[in-house]
């Protein structure tokens, strides 16, 4: 499976439906990755997401130094990989080793994707420090979008296997996988 | 079906899981509620949420004059009306009576709520100018949270029938319904 680009006007698509996601920073050396259920799509055009980053972690950290951060959409297949990163913190280990996470370069910006993911945003950084400092709210300009043609192509989801669904996250180690589509006229 | 209180730090968790949500509000004698694909919880305690409200829409005015909002978690049973208020302007109709929606009191403000919901929000707007009139990005305090105990109740979500799943908006008028539940250790 690679990826394939989705125009960045459709890129909100790809969060509407209001999946957990997990998001990935880096620079210099360092790179991380978190889980978050806390996030939304902005603007369709330029494309804009927020992200609720706590301040406590080492993400906050390095997207602030850096400017950067990815918003990834994970299938049902990772879900464990979801909640490990989701559970530990990147200033103990690399949680790319630790939990057999999969990168891929993004094209835009230096922080990694994964694979196994239904689609993938690369993000600049929209500087907002009072939203950053009183709300952990980041708000992102999409810079590339991609997801994995078997799921999601000509703007349009089209989900068949079990392990290809979004995940959505409830509390506990307890998630949602996503369900069928049904169409209202 | 009447809608049981849900402690204030536990409200995050009704939105937790990504569903499209309904969003009223009323000022003096005017009243109006529309759909929202993008929200997110942002903080547990005080319970906050964002909401992104289109500067175009009669919604923003009401509550923007009022300070006041709620967002509703629809059943699937009303997917047909959240499309509906979705694509119409309450400038033109009432759409409550438009569209058959049978408003219940809040308790805390008085923009109203609605039946078949899984659950509700009632939210006081922190006022952040900049926000509002550069992202269309409100944030709300929340002030009471409801839940139709049948399918959240003692912190947990428990959808057992299918016109009682939750719906996340795709586009053009396709919806997903949330699937079921799993959990990792």
């Amino acid at each position: 499976m690679s990826y394939q680009a989705v125009p960045l006007n459709k890129a909100y698509l790809l969060l509407n439906h209001g999946p957990t996601v997990m998001i990935s920073s880096a620079f210099g050396d360092k790179r991380n990755i978190m889980s978050a259920a806390w996030s939304t799509p902005l603007d369709f055009d330029p494309a804009r997401v927020v992200v609720i980053i706590d301040k406590q972690t080492y993400s906050k950290e390095l997207i602030e130094a850096s400017g950067e951060f990815t918003v990834l959409i994970p299938s049902k297949k990772i879900a464990k990989q979801v909640l490990q990163v989701g559970t530990t913190s990147g200033r103990d280990i690399d949680k790319f080793t630790e939990f057999n996470l999969t990168t891929v370069a993004a094209k835009t910006i230096q922080a990694p994707l994964i694979t196994d993911c239904l689609a993938c945003l690369e993000c600049k950084l929209i500087p907002e420090p009072h939203n950053q400092n009183t709300y952990d709210l980041y708000i992102g300009e999409v810079t590339a979008a991609w997801a994995d043609p078997e799921v999601f192509s000509e703007g349009r989801w089209h989900i068949k296997s079990d392990q290809k669904r979004s995940i959505h996250y409830q509390a506990g180690g307890e998630f949602f996988a996503i369900g069928d589509s049904f169409h209202i006229d």
